[in-house]
């Protein structure tokens, strides 16, 4: 069968995120070839989908490549790795000049910027797209994050834009920078997901201690999403911790296993910001509490052998310890930010991509997991001008210092409770390590000095300096 | 000029490190083959040193090689990288079957295997060796790491055991595992060495913060050093602190700016945590704290502009914080002690090493940069059977129990006060994590379900379970 091309779009891979992009693209109007390895899929996302709009099906990469009118706009939706180079090396020979692949995986940014070069090379257009949501917003606006070239936006951007979420009118999609911007700024838009959720954790966790039951933890939760904290991670935690066991009839919580996994964006964003030399001890706790909480043996052979306190917290009337825990989870979520934007910051130095930081925080407004009202301010503040920390933003440096004492208040307690707050005490740490006049940095150099003839610097002198330890412990200047 | 076989060992590479390494062998009776890129070196090494032991210089690789009988046994000590394989490639053609490379420099462990299987195939012996203990160390007695095959170690292991640092009686040098298993477990020293020194830069901290000089600390730390902290680092940190500006009058320390820097071993130590899935949260903290403490933009605009305390510490008798700071610090060695050996445990479960982690702790305890009077005890409590981890051996679990205490009160205090405590934080954290009876990564992975579809188990039953969130919230099995 020859099908005449009429397709302004195509998605390869149709399990359910990328069944749901072509969607998505077909809801507003788009025609989208489609195409899987396993025809079966195919035809029962025809069968299932047909009238929700246009969609050309494909039982050969051929009639998928044919369908489509140029500059073909190819999606690939396959589990990143491998796949996606196999779809890669099948696709690239059937398209010509000026094609443009799109990858919509969670793909490693290097991973991106070699197949980008491979690409430019042959004349085709590939382009690293972050797209978050999950299953739902793939389906009814996901954030889009597409790196590639300036000329593959042109073609590919409106199209993108139409499907994506929207805010205030404006669409959670915008070009990002060049070859990996675009994944590069999803991965971090994952590792600050996982602080997020940890810092939720922890202040579940001091709620509980504090006794109150799941749906007590909820009600308090549903209240926060009313105010600074209104996100969509905080609307779902009182939707999970409401939620009741149908065969206990207790909180379904209570009865999960208390074990976390991940799958792998997390810690390539603490990887590579280890590279970059940029500190995201946040989002590095988040990801580490995670393996803490798995690693069954250790917890076995730990619990009720190691000593501690039982969780009594210091008295303290309830509202007041729920506001404290409110107010250090605004504060910790700003530092996740703060050090997750400083890495994107650094990266597009590094790779010369540009990324503006006020439209990162513009496309995450809608759409994506972390999706929150504070993303508003975080944009508006970067678009006022460059700075070298969100931390230091008028509005929220302003919310930082109303805010830290209630912080340190809900570390102290929990320390000295025993209720474990990594992601907390590390964001607080950070706080105060950015703003000290003076840090025992100097001692370590010191050290480093003495057994190492590491060299230091010195505050009231240029230069490189060692002291003769070993002998007269004079000082000379290199 | 043709050199007769003579030599039992021979050092490429006669920078400080290398050339001390070659005197400490010939000081201990080996008749040593020295090369060095520039032979002016060489000539410069033999010059001052001749008279410590039996050198034969080479002015060309190839007189080198015929120096030494057989099998030959060649020490490489150059720039870890591109350098290490260049000298590698112009000598392995040189060398005839069952000779061995030695590589003592701080190779990533992954070069390391990479390495000895390209030169297995071509018969050579490749041993990736950790050596510790700086210049000093290697003049006078490393501690000394190798890996490699069992039948290398039988040719070079009684040479390097005799110029090890000696402790008790025996070498702090062992066969440690194939291939990159004395690399990895040198990587993981360097990672504890870094927390070993954010710990002890935090607990002069806090002591400055209560109002100790400079010189007061450094008596502190050495009466420290006669108790079970006793170890290198604590020792040379009252000299770093004892030390007077001659300039200035002023202590050293208070001089030397305040931005510690890296190599790039620590972070390594991190990266292959996150891959195997092992949480060195402390590691981490101390890696990011260096960083964070170099990050000079972000220092000067937060500066005098983010609001918090002005380091009052809680009125609290002299004594006894200096003794809650004591245990504060000897807790937290211990929990970085605890992640970095599981780290090595789990690597050496991964890549089938077969590494003896009372082996490893042995080593360490004389010569290298971490050498403590810990590692003993350390030692003996793994020398007993395997330990799920470190924190619930005997002596050490009845030891955090004396001290968890104080080490809370040492952390409220300091976060209560401003002064950033990143690792005792994070140790103590750990320590309540894994101790705890039930985590709220529950809650964590509630949400996963919820957003991403991910599945949660259950601690009633076997199976993984999903949670129809959007429809009518019932539970279904997987």
């Amino acid at each position: 069968m020859s099908t005449p091309a009429q397709a302004n779009i195509g998605v390869i891979g149709l399990a359910v995120m990328g069944s749901n992009l072509a969607r998505n693209l077909a809801r507003h109007g788009h025609t989208v070839a489609v195409f899987n390895r396993t025809h079966a899929r195919t035809l029962a996302h025809l069968e299932s989908h047909r009238a929700e709009g246009a969609f050309v099906g494909a039982e050969t990469l051929e009639e998928f490549v044919a369908a489509l009118v140029r500059p073909r706009r190819v999606v690939i939706m396959v589990q990143a790795g491998p796949g996606t180079d196999a779809v890669i090396d099948q696709l690239a020979p059937l398209l010509e000049e000026g094609d443009i692949i799109v990858d919509g995986g969670n793909a490693h940014f290097e991973d991106t910027r070699r197949r980008e070069a491979r690409l430019r090379e042959v004349g085709l257009h590939f382009v690293g797209t972050g797209i978050s949501g999950g299953e739902v917003g793939a389906l009814e606006g996901p954030s889009i994050m597409p790196g590639g070239s300036p000329e593959s936006y042109a073609a590919l951007g409106p199209i993108l834009e139409s499907i994506a979420a929207q805010v205030d009118g404006e669409p959670c999609c915008a070009h990002l920078g060049p070859d990996g911007a675009g994944h590069f700024v999803k991965m971090v838009h994952n590792g600050i997901e996982y602080a997020d959720m940890q810092f939720i954790a922890e202040a579940y966790d001091v709620l509980t201690a504090a006794g109150l039951t799941a749906p007590e933890a909820a009600d308090v939760f549903r209240e926060w999403n009313t105010g600074e904290l209104d996100s969509f991670l905080i609307e779902i935690t009182a939707e999970v911790l409401d939620q009741v066991d149908a065969a206990t009839g207790r909180p379904l919580v209570e009865l999960i296993v208390d074990a976390a996994e991940q799958k792998g964006t997390g810690l390539w964003t603490v990887q590579t910001a280890l590279e970059l030399g940029v500190p995201v001890s946040t989002i590095a706790e988040s990801v580490f509490a995670r393996s803490a909480s798995g690693d069954r043996a250790v917890r076995e052979a730990a619990r009720g052998v190691l000593r501690g306190p039982d969780r009594e917290l210091p008295a303290v009337e309830r509202r007041q310890l729920v506001d404290d825990v409110r107010d250090a989870l605004w504060s910790s979520k700003v530092v996740a930010y703060a050090q997750g934007l400083e890495q994107i910051r650094k990266a597009s130095d590094e790779y010369h991509w540009g990324v503006d930081i006020a439209t990162v925080a513009r496309l995450w407004r809608g759409g994506c997991i972390i999706r929150a009202r504070l993303l508003k301010q975080i944009s508006d503040e970067y678009a006022v001008g460059r700075l070298a920390t969100l931390l230091v933003a008028p509005s929220i440096r302003s919310g930082l210092a109303e805010r830290q004492g209630a912080w340190r208040r809900v570390v102290a307690a929990a320390t000295t409770a025993g209720v474990p707050v990594p992601g907390f005490s590390s964001a607080l740490a950070y706080y105060d390590t950015v703003r000290a006049e003076r840090l025992p940095a100097a001692l370590v150099q010191g050290l480093r000095d003495n057994f190492g003839a590491h060299t230091y610097g010195r505050v009231d002198r240029a230069g490189a300096f060692h002291t003769l330890w070993s002998s007269d412990r004079t000082e000379v200047q290199l």
